[in-house]
């Protein structure tokens, strides 16, 4: 069978651009994959673990010749990786990236793509709490939507091709304008990393309460919280910069609310928390039922601890 | 083998009575189990699933005879239960609870207890989002803190009992004094699901991004919050209500953190983010090392996930 193209060039290899490599490979999506990273320890890993053909720490070099560029960075890097590539992008090349904010990385990228390029503005919603190319693996995309943000100018084709790409990875893909995609995202994945990063930092602060105490009793509802406040600093001091209003918004909310809910708390308002416990009750279920997460009590941890 | 009590009452048979309840059986920790709750419907479940020997609505019947009284109840409802056992509390019995405050618990229940009693406060840190008698397992238990707060005047006697019916149950026992356990769990219990029930509403409330968005999108940060916001209502709702003070010391200093944080996403202080998402990566680090979690990305969902 004919790859689906012929040679993909990955420009950032940690745990999103390695798991993609690790599918193409996987699935003989690319008669050649060709990996660059500015970083040479990074780049010396990927070619240990063999996760491509080429290895360069070029980011002009990596996309000579290649029908699809996808750009795997922090969000604040998008615009210099778009200026070293741009000069030597390939005419009718589709260049596509994973960044968690689309309105910023447009702005950085867009103005530099040559007028012959497909530039498709993408985000697939996976990814784990690991970061690095040691991270990645086949298989992360399966069942996962993937976000595309296209600009208007772009024609059907190609779009159509960057689709059966990320189909062929297991994922589902949704298309919506940029603006729409950063407030979604500012709701359902910025704000629940900020505020896990925020109460484990309340928690390490506090003097009342040791840390080793906090971590012995982390069980009773912490620790899920520690998941997401593990992520890689760089990506998520990024998302914070480059989707800042979006996220302002989402803060200027939750804290309103928490006002309200602290308000209920100090006079004893049992009636007001009770209608609140029960509605968010409904949303879990309504997640279960939709697919989007494990219908076993705990996330399942238990089955892996019985076997510690 | 002679089993550990003659009869042990379980007052309450919800998630954590229920679990008891079924440990106790299979372990063989007593010669009856007699099953109280003050709900009929809940009464005949339990009965159903053969959780008991005997089965009472009446606190006062269950507990005669009984040389271990467990109170597994909304912490809101101790005094009651206080009030309705005592006068049939048989001398020298143990009397303890699971609940998750423990200076409210005591105020409401000690001053009822018989002299000739040993009440001895406690709080298995354990337990999942669901509740009700069916959602109870034997091993719930295991491996998970077991915290008592006792009374000054307890003998070390009934103490050491108690102790080892826990650890029968397989669980650590800890001793700390009431004051310090509400502190302690307002951080690592109590603050944790007054924010994802909060972070859940706000997303429930939004009028620019819809529920269904929300739900389809979930699995990027904001699923992992949902777990706790479905934990249940009454419970939490007396927690509230119950352990206000540590709570509201803890939400003070959350909230404060948390304006800090938006100020530094609002002026784009990228170096005081970055400090701060590194800081926090430190601490799930240790979490999972001191085996309070389990060490696999995304609390091992994905294997679950495969399976579907």
């Amino acid at each position: 069978m004919q790859p689906m193209f012929d040679r993909i060039a990955l420009i950032g290899i940690g745990l999103i651009g390695s798991s993609i490599a690790r599918d193409i490979r996987k699935l003989g999506l690319a008669r050649e994959i060709v990996i660059s990273t500015r970083s040479q320890h990074t780049l010396t890993r990927a070619e240990e673990l063999g996760l491509g053909d080429r290895y360069t720490t070029s980011a002009a070099q990596a996309v000579e010749n290649a029908d699809l560029v996808i750009v795997s960075v922090p969000v604040g890097a998008s615009e210099s990786v778009a200026v070293q590539m741009a000069p030597a992008l390939k005419p009718g090349a589709i260049v596509t990236d994973v960044g968690s904010t689309k309105a910023s990385v447009i702005a950085q990228m867009a103005p530099h793509m040559p007028d012959d390029v497909h530039f498709i503005p993408g985000h697939p919603l996976a990814g784990t709490e690991k970061s690095g190319p040691d991270a990645g693996f086949s298989g992360l995309f399966k069942g996962r939507w993937c976000i595309f943000t296209p600009l208007p100018e772009t024609p059907a084709e190609p779009l159509a091709r960057l689709r059966a790409f990320w189909e062929a990875l297991g994922s589902k893909v949704d298309e919506m304008d940029p603006q729409h995609h950063d407030k979604v995202l500012a709701i359902v994945s910025h704000l629940p990393h900020i505020i896990a990063y925020n109460i484990v930092g309340t928690a390490d602060d506090l003097e009342t309460v040791t840390e080793s105490e906090v971590i012995k009793y982390s069980a009773s509802g912490f620790r899920d919280f520690t998941r997401l406040a593990a992520s890689d600093p760089t990506m998520w001091r990024d998302v914070c910069l480059h989707n800042k209003d979006a996220i302002l918004e989402m803060l200027a909310r939750f804290s309103e609310d928490l006002a309200s809910l602290q308000r209920a708390i100090r006079w004893g308002e049992g009636d007001k928390l009770f209608e609140l416990f029960t509605r968010t009750r409904a949303i879990r279920r309504s997640i279960v039922e939709a697919g989007q997460d494990v219908d076993v009590p705990d996330f399942g941890r238990h089955a892996l601890e019985e076997k510690k």
